[in-house]
């Protein structure tokens, strides 16, 4: 048996109801107020994560240990975020790993950085760029929840625009027209290195692709990644009736030197 | 402009002719067939990765640094592996990162596993166990082709019974019968630790949904990733005719303690 | 250019404001009160179908003739309706036409019924049978406001017990035990007709599938219709954000004998 | 029982050997060679439909009656013929049963076209138009295997001009450029007809969308429906792997006046 650390005050812990009410907060005294009764938080300390705590109307909640993706369904934002789906299908085809440094276009609430960050840290870095001073604040106190800010360099300012740093390995790009981002990509990131658009509307693609023909990228795919949810009950098994149809496509390109 | 490394005789290299024809290979003196005439690898020395090579026939292609997915698209193989879309959701959803530890039950060509190696190193770990001695040596051969073999312990048998190895941050499972590995994760996984099943049939999430529920693996959610590819052309958009239309299921579940 | 009838007094219409916006009313004096204005529908009486109406706050709207989609989006019910899209596949693998006469076991609120007697209307039936008879009343009346009450026989029973009727062409089953009419089936379809089983539950379609197999029911496919709307705007075409995920299965089938 | 008349010589009939492998064929002396051994066709004549036959390797087939989904399998096509749930959604969609008539641009080899004259035989009539003569005969030959020509007026020409008929009840236009008909629609449909327009790719949609604006075409929706087949087998069921992952776009309009 493990002897794992005991929950502290002030930890973070997520209280699982069930599959659609999780609750993220701390490990303090007082009263969790939910539909199910009221939870006392402060029974959380000593305990381990993975036990469970009764509200005082009888139900079970499970404490656990919150990973990023439940942080991240906490992000502060002011517009769509990349879902889980799609980022992670971008995160391994631009083979990053820890140590990678990443070019993110279109900073937006952090949601996708704090991936990136998450996959590249402890050595790695992402350097993203906004145009929004206000997107990047709520950026900024996201990354700090889940402590993932010190991997992450938040820059105001367009990479429709030529930008500082070069040499990255790879990019992800998030911005309405990400045709005017190819100089800046041409000129910082490494050769070879992988890139990924996400936009939400097949018009955006068309240009990305069309447009690429005579710049040095190289586009290899578009996808559309699609979530189902099964709701699995003994003799009852079948998938959700409603379900998200689109957030956008995926397409993927590569840095490469058309002319030589 | 970057002053990146030119690419030495011996490098791995991809020769990119087209989205479904690339050829991992390496850059040494030697004709290379395809279809579309030979290219002379010998030229690649001294290039850099995003230069194009053109073959005697004249058609073109890119000479990229080959991505884990490049390598993994190649993976010997002796049964099916985990498709791109599926393994991504799933490291995303294990929440693991650099340094983390991993067990995967059910190796097989050590697909997923290289995947997983490649989110936790350099200082984390993954250990796989399979029943199946072949397997194992693919595996190995594998994980040595893409340099990621030093990060995982291959281990001959089954996570059916108890194993040695403890205090797992997160467990990856694709074996035939998954509710037969309970103990096993219960006993080696830390609290509050995120697992995945990968399995074919919806029959096999049934089974391990119901035989959970008086254990101490907390089902979250089953999830169906669906990748549809698009053709964009212009004008001519549009999805691609023939698409895989079923990998598998992921369960996604978390070690709790349910009695206490 | 076509002398078509004018609207008369009485005549059905449909009032169609927008894609989600679309009201089956009568051409009768009065105001019709929506959230863009009212609209004089006695201003409609005399003009053709296909005319354009306009409310107090200036905003258009068609009168259009409805079809029997329009009137099965009104229809009460007091359960799950069959959608067009399933319905829609279930009739032509049925292999139906005007004239056939139809065995439908569960009218619920008489939806698919009415697409099936617009289909063998005028000179054939359909025959449909439901426990619930509030269930009956429902369908009644859903059928007789789109005048297809006519070419159908409303039931009072089960089709889980034999029935009186035989030589049926082709069948609709959607009732919750799909396998407990295989006697009635077999006993009441002429040979070779063909059946479609309506399911929600993949568990449904797996005990069809089992207990068929010594039965006079040869199953040859089941599937799944999905349909996705596309928002259709000049430079952001995407499919719309949230879809129906799952209405159900359909378990297509003959009536064979399998013994001689 | 069923006292129903016997298979006599000359009768088309479907010997059903599996999902995947059905033969639409006569009843007639001779052989019928296929992989699972031969069967002897003289057999089947004095059976009933339903009945089952035995090759000589000791295989079973069951002898069932063609529906036009079984004829329309075997229609010898030159192009792409629309599948069984567009055609049949369209179907629905266009409000249309015994007696309407229908106008259709682009005949192809009489697929859709086929299942239109099922539904509005016997007293409604198809009218078809192609520019190619091929096409038509094919098309031609195609209605008479399953009887349905003398419902279908076959005409050699373009809906892209103006046509001598009038007063259509209701529209399918699968032509490349559908735009151009729309001069036609409006002058040869009844008003508030239904019109499904069947394209392939995303942008004849938004032309179809976009050109509609100023014209006497009120776009209702637009649609993709996706097909799923599932393999059901007990303790092993899942969807196929592969699947059609792309057929076409259905465009939803309705004949209006805008100006009045």
């Amino acid at each position: 048996m493990s002897k794992e650390a005991r929950i502290k005050e002030g930890d973070d812990i997520l209280i699982f109801i069930d599959k659609k009410r999780k609750i993220l907060t701390r490990a303090e005294r007082g009263k969790l107020h939910t539909h199910k009764g009221y939870f006392d938080l402060g029974e959380v300390i000593g305990k381990r994560f993975g036990n469970r705590i009764v509200s005082n109307k009888g139900y079970i909640a499970y404490i656990l240990k919150p990973t990023l993706l439940d942080y991240y369904k906490k992000f502060s934002r002011r517009t769509q975020i990349m879902y889980h789906k799609d980022l992670s299908y971008a995160i391994v085809w631009l083979g990053i790993s820890s140590g990678s440094r990443i070019l993110e276009g279109g900073t937006g609430s952090g949601a996708a950085t704090a991936f990136l960050a998450n996959i590249v840290k402890p050595s790695g870095r992402v350097v993203t760029y906004d145009v929004n001073k206000r997107s990047l604040e709520i950026a900024e106190e996201n990354l700090r929840r889940c402590g993932l800010h010190k991997y992450v360099t938040l820059k105001l300012g367009s990479i429709y625009e030529p930008i500082e740093e070069e040499s990255f390995d790879a990019a992800l790009v998030d911005v309405p027209e990400p045709w005017l981002t190819f100089s800046t990509l041409e000129n910082s990131l490494k050769d070879s290195a992988r890139i990924v658009f996400f936009t939400p509307t097949i018009n955006q693609v068309e240009r990305i692709v069309n447009k690429a023909e005579d710049r040095d990228i190289l586009i290899v795919d578009t996808v559309e990644i699609i979530e189902r949810s099964i709701r699995v009950k003994e003799g009852m098994t079948r998938p959700e009736t409603v379900m998200i149809g689109h957030t956008g496509y995926l397409t993927l390109a590569v840095k490469v030197k058309k002319d030589k």
